[in-house]
């Protein structure tokens, strides 16, 4: 049906649904009026970068009015910004697997509620690159964890389930293709690792605290190269496994 | 000597320190001229309730001037916000575990780098209730996971590291005193629980996923509650572990 799929029993019998960190609700907006025609999310950490992304996307797609001007339709909020051009909606999900879990499941419901069929959900951040030319696009085509494993474990009340991470591979060939249709664009497809902190979790050396030497960082990174992973980056790994789950049509691409 | 503990051996051969989510940086910046009377960091999840609290302090404190346009500090970035009133520092650090720790790992180099003495960091941040009167202030005695332990497991590189929650007992005591002195602050010590996830990790029904039953959902609170949790948030139990291994006094304090 191409519609998204909630794996909630409980929601149905709710009266009310408000997406609290969204600040929308099923009473107070008319979803279905407001998101129903919306066919691609584009996602992303930083709030302004997802604001010029919207500016951008207003302009290619030659939309009628002053593209500068878009509003934040999450303005009641500062937990996440949220801003659409045409049937593109762009929203902020904040740093790491926490925040862009909450920002993903109040959109899942979003999109659930407004009745949205075959929508597209892609991120694209930023991330360090892996032993590739910077400026490189990665495409992932796995988002592995720390130990380069495709899954993503999630602890429900104090169980740990685990969920795959696996991306949509059409999606990922598309995506590759549309590159090539740019001059200098350079694009190549890989595994991305997604990891619970920046500065001990990748292996950098100018935290606070760094309890390792260059030689161990090399040989960690060396061995993420060989199986196959070229970037690094926080949120990869919630984002496919919840896309996954809810049949949302998901794809990460990242600048290092 | 009241000095921050930076535990990382190759930061005193590194020429020049950028904390790039702050958009601060060692030769960019005077940041002893800056920062080093500071000795109150507060921090909390969102940007526009952080300028709130300094508005509020730059009152209480009688300091000239006007409260009401202080500059953020971190104006170059939206990854943060900060803002000083007088020796009060007051900083976002958006959702989750990870996104705070970023933060973290640059404020202690910042204080590190400003020569900074003597410095208490409260979180002052919002969390569900468990068991108590809405309103209520919880005072965190101990941070503990989702399995009611007082541990934060660090993965660095690919090893876990388990480090411990514990908070400043004197500071515990010394803010509820205070608590006492203001008439109907309702306030609290207890154990806060800290998880990765908001929807399934705190037992919600309400999220775009949810596999357990409302029965299952109580009986897990019931058990916190009963193992001394009085209330549930996202990040202190990595805010314990930094700050203590950092040798900064820290509390936790949140209103359900």
């Amino acid at each position: 049906s191409g519609l998204v799929h909630i794996k909630n029993p409980h929601l149905d019998s709710m009266e009310e649904d408000v997406l609290y960190h969204l600040d929308l609700g099923t009473k107070t907006h008319n979803l279905p009026a407001m998101f129903g025609d919306i066919k691609f999310v584009c996602v992303g950490g930083s709030p302004n970068r997802m604001r010029a992304f919207a500016q951008f996307m207003h302009k290619e797609l030659g939309l009628a009015g002053n593209g500068e001007d878009l509003a934040d339709i999450c303005a009641g909020t500062d937990r996440y910004a949220m801003y659409r051009a045409g049937p593109v909606l762009s929203i902020s999900h904040g740093m790491g697997i926490p925040s862009i879990s909450i920002m993903l499941h109040e959109l899942i419901k979003l999109l659930h509620h407004a009745k949205c069929r075959d929508v597209t959900i892609i991120r694209i951040g930023t991330s360090g690159g892996l032993g590739i030319k910077a400026g490189s696009v990665v495409i992932t085509d796995m988002a592995v964890d720390s130990s380069f494993q495709p899954r993503f474990e999630q602890v429900v009340l104090d169980d740990v389930v685990v969920r795959s991470t696996e991306l949509d591979k059409d999606l990922t060939e598309e995506l590759l293709a549309c590159s090539k249709e740019i001059p200098d664009f350079p694009t190549l497809i890989g595994h991305t690792m997604c990891t619970y902190d920046f500065y001990e979790g990748q292996g950098r050396l100018d935290g606070a605290l760094c309890s390792f030497s260059s030689e161990k960082k090399l040989e960690y990174l060396k061995r993420a190269y060989e199986a196959g992973i070229r970037n690094i980056e926080m949120e990869s790994t919630a984002f496919a496994a919840l896309c996954g789950l809810c049949g949302l049509k998901g794809e990460c691409s990242h600048t290092p």
